[in-house]
C-alpha cells in the first residue's frame, strides 16, 4: 500500500438480508459501483457499516468476501475495534489472511478511559497487529476525544494516519499541521463536508459516507480540492449539502446517517436497505421521501 | 428462583491473572467468600466485572466455573450485553446449559439509540431468551437512560426487574412509586450509598461493588434497612461511606471504583488484582494506600 | 439568627403581574400561606424565583416588601448572585438595609469558571458581604459543581452552609459526612425528594419549591423526618412523590417545575401566575391539568 | 450602516485597571490600534471583552468612550444580552444614544431555555430595540444553541445578522446555504479560525479575538479569502494557527483564550491586562509565557 493513504475512501455499508445474512448480491453491486465510481480505497466496519451490530462470523465473512470482490484494485481497510483486546487481535489476524491492507482502531468504546489507558493500550497493541493501523476518533461513539500527544504516540508506535470524526474543525486543523513534517502520516477527515478544507489545509482525505451513494461526487471534489479549483469546489460541494438537507435529515433519531444511506442504496437498486439490531430501516414516510430525494438526484448527483 | 429477587447481590469481579487467564484459585476464594458472607445472589459479567473486556471464551469459562462453584447455593446471574444481538443470545443461551439462573441486559453500547428502538430492541430479545432477565439502567456507558415507559414495555414483555445505576436517585423513586402494585419487579440499586433508602421506600435491593470486599457489611445494612433499625442504618451506613472516601477515590481516572476493588481483594489475600485492557491495574502510591487502607479496615468493616 | 440555618425554607416565588410589576397583593397572600404554613425561612431570588430575570429595581422592591411582610418572624435569605461582582455586593448590601438575615451565593454564572477562581471569587466576595452567606450548589445551571475543597474554603472565610441543588446524592452525603464535626454548618438540600435522607443522614433541611404550594406538608415531613417516625415519612412522601409526578411534569420545558409552581399558586387563590421573560407561563392544556390537580389534592396535601 | 455587515470585527476586550474601573489610555491605544489596523467593526461587550463581569455603570462608560474615540469610522456594535429583560433593553437605547450602530443579542443564559421560548423572546425583544440586531449563538455559554429556524424567525423580525461561535462548522454552512437568498443577512463566525472558509462559501466575517492583537494579519487574511488567492490564505493562516498554538494554550482554565489576549496586549504596550472577577490576570509563568510570544511574533504577525 502507497502511503500516505490519500483520497476518497467510503465507510462501506454492510448489505444485508437479515440480522445474520449478508446481501451477496448488493455487496457485489456495492464494490463495483465503488471501484468504477473511482473511489481510492475502502474502509469496512466502521460505524456507518454497523461493525458492533454484526456477530464476529458474519464480519468474518463481510471481510473475506469483500476483500476478493475488490482483489487488491484498490486497499481495502478494517475496522477491528471490540471492546475486548483479543477480540480486536483477532479481527486484525483474519483481515491480514483474507487480504485487507490496513486495519482501523478506535479505543475501546464501553469503559470511560483517559489519555494515559489509551496510549497503554495502544502500545499493547500496535505491535501485535498484522497490518498497517490507522486510529480511529470518534467521541461521541467512544467517549475519548484522542488528544494529539495521543495521536503522536500512535504515530512513534507505527500509526500510518488518523480518522477524524470529531466534526471539531480546530482539532482536525491542528492535527494537519501537527503533522506536516510527516508527509507519510494520513490526517483524513470523517466529516465528508470537510473534505475540501481537509485537502486544502494539507490533509489527506475523506472517509465519508455518502461516497457509498455517490462516489463520482466525491473523487471529483476530491480532485477539484487537489487542483485548487474553486470554482468547482463551490459547485461541488453544494450538491454534498444537499445530501445533509435531505438523506441525511430523514427521522429523528441520532442513527438516521446510517439509516438514510441504507435506504438510499436500496432505492438506486444497489443493495438491500436491512440495518442489523439496535436499529431499524426506515419504513413508511421516511421511505418515500428517500426515494424521493435519490429521483431527484438522478443525473444530478453523478 | 423466588421472585421478587432482593437483597445484597455483589457485582463479581473477574479475578484474571492476565487478560485471558481466570485465576482460579482466586475465583473459588471469591465465592466463597461472597456465598459465607451471606450475600443473596451474584451478578457476573457487569461493569464492575469488566465483562466488554473479556473474550467470548473467558466470559464462558467464567459463567461455568461460577455456577459450579455457587452450585445453586443462591441465585447467579449473568450479565449477557453485546453490541451484536446474536453475540447477546448466545451468552444467553449458554448461561441457561452452564445453570444460571437469570440474564442481565443493558442498552447496546456503541451507537446511541432512542427509546423506542430500545423497546424494539426488547420486543426481539426478550422472548428468545432462555431465562428470566432483569434490565440494567447505565446511562454513562450505555448513552441511554432508560425511560420508565420504556421499563414497563419490558416487563409486560417478561422482565423480573430492574438494576439501576444512572445515580439518579429521583428516578430510583420514580420507578418504586410505579412499580409497586407489581410486587415481584425487582427494583435494584447499583449505587451501594442508596441501599437503605431503595428499601425503606419499597425497593428490593441493591448490586453494589464493595460487597465484593465486605459482603457482611453490605447484608447487615440490608437487614437493618428491612428491619428500619435507624441505629443500624446510621452506624452502617457510615462504614459504606468510609469506603467512598477511600479504596474508591484513589487515582484520577473514571475506572477507579473497578481498580480500586480488585486491588483491595488483592490486599485481602482473596484473589489476583489484574485488570485487563484498556485498564491498567493499580501500582506503586495508589496500590499502597489501597493496602493501607485494607489493614485499617480489619475487624471494622464487617 | 440562630445557628445552624435548619428545616423547610420555600425557594419563595416571585408573583408578577408583568415582566415589571410585583403583585403586591399576591405576595402578601403567598407570605402568609407560608409563615402560618409553618415553614422556617425564606429563600427570595433564587432559581424558582426567578432572579435572573428581574430587574435589579425590582428585585430591591421585593427584597424590601418580603422583609417588612415577613417582619422577622422567621428569617429570610437572598440570593444575591449577579455576574458582575460589584452586581452581587449591591444586591446584598440593600438586603441588609432591608432587613434579610442572610444572603446566598452561586458561581457566577456566564464564564464557565474552575475550582480555584471559584475560591478566589470567594475569598474577595465574603469578608465584604455585610451579612450572613449561604453557598449555592447549581451546576446544570452555573456550569460549576462546588467542589468539597471549595465548600471547605468557604466555611473557613465564613459561610454559613450551602444549598445543593445538583440532584446528586452521593455528593449531598459526602457533605454532610464532611461537615458532621462543624454543627453550625447547614446542609440543605434544593432537591425536595430527598429531604428526609438529608435529615436522617444528619443533615439540616430543605429549600424545595413544592413548599410554595404546599408549606405543612413539608413542614410534617421534616418533623417527621427529625423524629425518625418512618411510618410518617412513608406517608408523607408520597405525597411529595405525587407532585413529581403531575404538577412537575406538565409541559416539556426544563422550566416546568418553576412554571408549575405558579400556575398552582394562582390555581390556589394565592398569586398570579405570570412568568417573567425568557419564560412563558402555562396556558391552555396545560393550565387546566393543573387546575385539575390543585382541585383533586385539596384536602390532601396539606 | 452598510448591510451586509462585513469583513473582520473584532470583539474589543474592555480594557481595565481593576474591577470597576476603565483604562481610558489603553482604551485609547486599544481603538487607535484597530482603526489604523484596518478592521470593518468593532463588537464591544461581548464574551472576549467580558460584558458580563462589569457592572451596569462601567459598561455604559465604555459603550460612551468607545462610541466617541471611534467617531463613525467604523460600525460599533454593542452585546446588551442581560438575563433581565429590560437590562437588555436598557443597554440598547444607552447604545444608541451613545452613537452605536448595531446591538448583538444572544440567548437570556441564566435559565435552560428552548427555541420556541427563544423565539417568543425574540418577538418582544426585537420590535423595541431602537438600532439593527444581530444573533448571536454560543451555546457553551448559553446554553442554547440557535436552531436554524430561529434564525430565520429573527430575520423575520428584522435581524441583520448572526455570530456563530458554536465552532460547529456544519451548522455554519447550513446557515450560509440557508440564506443564500438573502444577501443582506451577515453569517459572521465566531471561530476565528474559520474565517477563510466561511468567506469561501458565501458568509460574511468573522469575530475574533486575535484581530485584538494583530488587526492587520485578521485583514489580510480576509482580503485574501475575498480574492481567492490561496497561497496567500495558506501562508497566512498558518500564522493565525500559531496563535492557537501559543497564546491560546497558555494556561488551564477555560477562559485561558481572554487571559491570554489581555496579557499579550499589556505585553505589546497597548493595554492594562486586568480581568474583571470571577476571572484572574495572567501571572508569573504564564505570563512569561505570553510575553515571550509576543517577542518572537514581532513583525511576524503583521
Amino acid at each position: 500500500m502507497k502511503l500516505p493513504l490519500k483520497g476518497v475512501i467510503p465507510p462501506v455499508v454492510t448489505p444485508l438480508l437479515d440480522n445474520n445474512t449478508l446481501d451477496i448480491k448488493g455487496l457485489e453491486n456495492l464494490v463495483e459501483h465503488l471501484v468504477t465510481g473511482g473511489v481510492h480505497g475502502l474502509f469496512i466496519l466502521g460505524t456507518t457499516g454497523e461493525a458492533t451490530s454484526l456477530s464476529n462470523e458474519l464480519r468474518k465473512e463481510f471481510i473475506k468476501r469483500t476483500c476478493d470482490l475488490v482483489n487488491h484494485r484498490i486497499p481495502v481497510m478494517v475496522g477491528i475495534t471490540d471492546t475486548s483486546f483479543d477480540g480486536s487481535l483477532e479481527i486484525a489476524e483474519f483481515s491480514q489472511k483474507a487480504g485487507a491492507d490496513a486495519v482501523v482502531v478506535a479505543p475501546p468504546y464501553y469503559i470511560p478511559i483517559s489519555q494515559t489507558e489509551m496510549m497503554d493500550y495502544l502500545e499493547n497493541l500496535i505491535p501485535r497487529l498484522p497490518l498497517p493501523m490507522l486510529l480511529y476518533n470518534i467521541p461521541s461513539y467512544t467517549k475519548l476525544h484522542l488528544a494529539v500527544k495521543t495521536v503522536k504516540a500512535a504515530k512513534e508506535l507505527g500509526a500510518i494516519g488518523i480518522k477524524d470524526s470529531s466534526g471539531d474543525m480546530l482539532y482536525l486543523f491542528t492535527l494537519i499541521d501537527e503533522f506536516k513534517k510527516a508527509p507519510d502520516f494520513s490526517i483524513i477527515t470523517g466529516t465528508e463536508l470537510f473534505m475540501p478544507e481537509t485537502i486544502l489545509q494539507g490533509g489527506h482525505g475523506a472517509i465519508g459516507g455518502g461516497a457509498n451513494m455517490y462516489p463520482r461526487l466525491f473523487v471529483d471534489l476530491y480532485e477539484a480540492s487537489v487542483a485548487r479549483d474553486f470554482e468547482k469546489i463551490t459547485f461541488l460541494r453544494e450538491k454534498v449539502m444537499r445530501l445533509y438537507n435531505t438523506i441525511y435529515s430523514v427521522g429523528k433519531t441520532s442513527s438516521r446517517y446510517t439509516k438514510g444511506i441504507n435506504c438510499a442504496l436500496s432505492a438506486m437498486g444497489i443493495c438491500n436497505d436491512y440495518v442489523a439490531f439496535p436499529l431499524r430501516k426506515f419504513e413508511g414516510e421516511d421511505k418515500k421521501k428517500i426515494e424521493q430525494y435519490i429521483l431527484e438526484f438522478d443525473g444530478i448527483m453523478n
